[in-house]
């Protein structure tokens, strides 16, 4: 199963997608959409939702996993993240993607078995995980590929037991 | 010039037309989008971006003005209309319609002539402005005509003086 994990956001969008076979998880690609500083909000979301769309039309994945969004300090900036996760959410919506939602707080416990890991050891553990070479760049990428494979961990965690399968008495 | 107003939301989306001829505003069609209760934020979302462009293509309006998000209380509620602002923001832009933004404060002012007025004194006056026998329902439609009356004025207020017009001096 191809699964993109979604960063929100409206100036970087990150974006991380896996295949996921039962435990196993390969990185297949990641990366971000960025939109122009000194453009209107407007026009920022018009090129996250095309931008989103063709990402989607080329990727092909299966399933789609995005970050549930929390307010801490900067409620300016927050309002504007809610404006641009509007349009990531319609933009896989009209795609037709299945869409799962995960707190901050779970997608660190899925990948490093501590709900309120800190950020460096999420990175870690994500390279780990994906057997990378380093901590993908930018961070909002490794954050989406984070939450991929919470995704993956929750979807396979799901799945009936196999046939055959010994049991562990 | 036809003037679309948009009162955002994500689960009533006020709107309505005017034709504005200088000091001249008429009403031309005013509703709402809605979306059900228990349908999830991502296919609400869709249904708002995909009704809003219908609408754009049938009232065929040559600028948009929309209301600027303030968060007061509910949070949680801010963060899902901020979603589907997002979102009508985008279908605006997508359908190439010039977009304007206004404060609460700024269509209070220009509708009573005070920036503190009034839900109900801003419901008469726009009754009256647009010569209409009831004010419109529901609330979030009268709302979007409010703020189609503020840009036609702030808009008319802007036009180069007229050849001929009296000096007062």
């Amino acid at each position: 199963m191809r699964i993109l994990g979604i960063d929100p956001g409206y100036a970087t969008i990150g974006f991380g997608l896996v295949e996921a076979q039962r435990a196993q998880v390969c990185m297949v690609t990641y990366g971000a959409i960025t939109t122009p500083a000194g453009l209107p909000l407007s026009k920022r979301l018009y090129q996250i939702g095309t931008d989103m769309e063709e990402l989607i039309f080329q990727l092909k994945p299966d399933e789609i996993a995005v970050e549930e969004l929390f307010f801490n300090t900067n409620i300016t900036t927050g309002i504007a993240v809610a404006h641009g996760r509007g349009v990531l959410l319609y933009a896989a919506e009209k795609c037709g993607v299945p869409l799962h939602e995960y707190t901050p707080s779970q997608v660190k416990l899925a990948v490093t078995g501590y709900g309120k890991a800190e950020k460096r050891q999420m990175m870690e553990m994500t390279k780990r995980l994906l057997k990378l070479k380093a901590v993908p760049r930018p961070d909002d990428a490794a954050d989406a590929l984070a939450l991929a494979i919470c995704h993956a961990r929750s979807f396979t965690s799901r799945l009936p037991q196999a046939s055959g399968v010994r049991e562990t008495v």
